[in-house]
């Protein structure tokens, strides 16, 4: 029996699995999104309309599927301090993504893993530039020191940026574009599809360029790093709270570290908790704590976290986004009110799309607005698309070309593996994206149902159009009197489909 | 943008969900899983036949669903030395299970993560007992400290230990079992199949006692560590061994270092890799270490991974545990021969056995020897079953009474996720569960159909022992004779059934 250390970088080297590095083709798709993820927080985050340009360009002269890529993920995003470059990149368990606010990134190792694959498959450095302000550039070149999860600076320089600000990550790794290439072109416009107010550029190892233009220049508002609410405490969290307090009574305490507590709530709750209003809270004992932490759990008048700090895509651009991409002949899009789980705030939005185009009903997926491509059976919204929606009810089946969307933006999503691959049943998000989605298939089944009376009617009219003007000219004929206009008759169809519309809109 | 660093703990801790701590019920079940788990492994890996006291009991006065829960898991395994013990409970990323063997705990986390999730929910200290040698037994209480991922030790005491050797961890956390009820009874009913030479005793919140009885003392054999294959290595790892290599050449290098390679094997390979077989390993420069590490994964003619390392349950035993607790009327089970993914070894085992019960086809999945409960329709078991197996060529539907049995040992079973819940596909391992299925379930066919084929018979009798006495006796009286003994005839279709079995036996 031998006991044994070791390093985070060294725990995630030895199980690149769980983060979606299983194999060249999967690690080729996961550096990729974890790059691509980052820069867009690095942009629009910071209210930053993105310019991102991304290179996958063959590295070596293999033949075989597997070979060696250079993978480059260029954005004009805020950029990184040039002190905080090696760190960022170089050891697991170091970033920004580590506060409670809506952000691509969750764990905040994505770009770090994707460092640590490249260096194992091809003992290549990767190469990072950056710049912060346009005026200089910070240009690095580093490795992993995996068992003491540090980073090994091998080149660093500081250059004049001549005004380019940003970040480009280079990086040579083994993959498999033959096996990926489907998977990350779909992952890319997807990307695309809620980002319409981005620039995207991709130009694969063929040489291939794809090309996503923005058609707006709308941000959605910057999400915002909220304090904890209360219901979502643990004691660990209390107990850092206190050990970090400096001055002051447990109802600034309370104010101070909670989200939407304020002076009256704080002091009905510490009513309700038995808590001298006067406590020093560095004065609590571990059973005061304890039972701060329950009753903080437990108390029910709090107000519900607000959702100020999360970003949806909004309605219109969610729309937009779809329009540009899909180029549909129905859409209709929602975002829900806010709701939380477990004290995080969530927000859901849906939208569905008939498209002129081959094919059955698609699902797209996106949390915290990227795609998630992979894994989708295990989704909480493949489930209530698949055994919660009744399809006949919408004048649907799923061979019709409908694509669903979903996206759930929160603090926390609520991700089962570190891959972000899909997201777990959660209640209350369940319940969300069913009534969500109710609202706009019934929007969707008003017009299949507007489409269908429309062929009829269509048919009717092209039977009207052969005969009706014959009929009228015999007729006429054998009255002897002038020919009537028979286009009014003709045209009456479509009055009959709307005057149905209406009936049935009020039954609803 | 804050850049901030975490510790391994505080990153366990704020994502908890992906470690199998996602709510109270089911932390309850990940807690009891992650000591049971250690506790086996301190047996039988060390040929201790294991003795098992597992107590859940209530530790609060609460009445809600969501309480205060005292776990209690105590084995008489090998016990860990004194100086091992806050570690090893205390700290993430440290621990026994890094090396390449088969064993239940894979990440070396499932203890620590109970401790940090039991010390979150109630704030009280773990207590651990341990005994090496049954002389004086160590006792510690102690909590982790989360953000430097360390333990704090609040007690410590070295005792005489009157005999009793083993390793008991109590602690107090938050659960529900009232939710979890279910599956925890279920797991260690499934425990008990699989290891029919380990005594297990459960007593519930209720006090409800459940007893699980060795019927053998038959241990498999004790997995060995073993030396990586060179089919598995990357780059990280040849570095590794370079940098700790003291003295040799190239191919006592390689002999010393990899699994199934010797002195003539790494010659050939040196040949082939274009590497002069006296080169000091020391010397080599990076790119002749992505060059040897590109040969290592390319040549094709080292030895398949060998599986003396794995321990599987072997038939006997699975047959013997499937008996003791699901007492069926026909079983078959089966372990393959070893095969190999990315350079790992492993073995499948299935069984299959018809119950007489109600309720219909169930599947029961195990990885090194540990059930897996949760996240069924991800498995790759799961996929085969029900994708793959053609139920009616083997007499058989969903509605049978058949319990199937797959397991998988392996010295890194491909786990999705940290909470060990399902087995990734992997094609080799597919394959392997295919084919092992087919044999099994083909045996189960020939029973089925000699067990409707008997229930036909036994109809046919039934009418014969009620008419054939009264004919043999009326047609006696008319001809004047002395009655016959009918019963010969009566058994005849007993006959033809096995007949007809040995002509079919003969057909396959």
């Amino acid at each position: 029996m031998s006991f044994q250390e070791i390093s985070p970088s060294d725990f995630f080297y030895r199980n690149r699995d769980l983060a979606g590095f299983s194999n060249p083709s999967r690690a080729l798709y996961s550096a990729l999104r974890e790059l691509v993820e980052n820069s867009l927080d690095a942009c629009d985050s910071y209210g930053i309309l993105p310019e991102i340009y991304i290179k996958i360009s063959q590295a070596d002269n293999s033949t075989s599927d597997i070979r060696e890529y250079e993978l480059s993920v260029q954005d004009n995003g805020i950029g990184m301090p040039d002190d905080k470059i090696p760190m960022a990149l170089g050891k697991v368990f170091y970033g920004t993504k580590f506060g409670l606010k809506q952000a691509r990134g969750t764990f905040g190792m994505g770009a770090t893993m994707s460092v640590l694959y490249a260096q194992i498959t091809t003992n290549k450095p990767v190469c990072i530039d950056s710049s912060q302000d346009g005026v200089s550039y910070s240009h690095y070149e580093l490795f992993i020191d995996i068992e003491r999860n540090k980073p090994i600076i091998i080149n660093h320089s500081v250059t004049s940026a001549s005004g380019w600000r940003g970040t480009r990550v280079r990086m040579n790794l083994v993959g498999d574009y033959m096996r990926s290439a489907t998977k990350v072109k779909e992952y890319i416009k997807r990307v695309a599809i809620v980002t319409p107010y981005a620039n995207i550029l991709f130009i694969d190892p063929t040489g291939e360029v794809f090309m996503y233009r923005r058609t707006t220049t709308v941000i959605p508002p910057a999400p915002v790093e909220v304090k904890p609410h209360p219901k979502g405490v643990d004691l660990e969290m209390v107990r850092r709270m206190v050990r970090v307090w400096k001055k002051g009574n447990m109802v600034s305490f309370l104010t101070k570290n909670f989200h939407r507590v304020g002076k009256k709530t704080a002091i009905s709750f510490l009513q309700y908790a038995g808590i001298d209003p006067n406590t020093d809270p560095r004065s609590l004992t571990h059973d005061d704590l304890v039972k701060l932490e329950s009753a903080l759990r437990n108390y029910d008048k709090f107000l519900p976290p607000d959702a100020s700090c999360l970003s949806p895509i909004g309605r219109d651009l969610l729309m937009e986004g779809i329009r540009k991409e899909l180029n549909p002949e129905f859409i209709d899009a929602l975002t829900r009110t806010p709701l939380s789980y477990e004290g995080y705030p969530f927000i859901i939005e849906v939208a569905v799309s008939y498209e002129n185009r081959d094919g059955g009903m698609r699902l797209f997926r996106y949390a915290n607005r990227i795609p998630l491509l992979y894994d989708e059976g295990n989704d909480v919204a493949y489930r209530v698309l698949n055994e919660e929606i009744d399809w006949k009810r919408y004048h649907l089946t799923t061979d019709d070309p409908v694509t669903v969307i979903t996206h759930i933006c929160s603090t926390k999503v609520p991700y089962k593996t570190m891959g972000k691959e899909y997201v777990a049943d959660r209640p209350e998000v369940e319940r969300e994206i069913r009534n969500a989605l109710r609202i706009v298939l019934r929007s969707l089944s008003i017009f299949i149902n507007r489409k269908s009376r429309m062929e009829v009617v269509k048919k009717k009219q092209n039977i009207y159009r052969k005969y009706l003007p014959l009929i009228a000219r015999f007729s006429s004929d054998l009255a002897e009197r002038r020919i009537p206009d028979v286009n009014k008759l003709i045209s009456m169809g479509e009055e009959e489909v709307e005057i149905q519309e209406r009936v049935d809109g009020q039954e609803t």
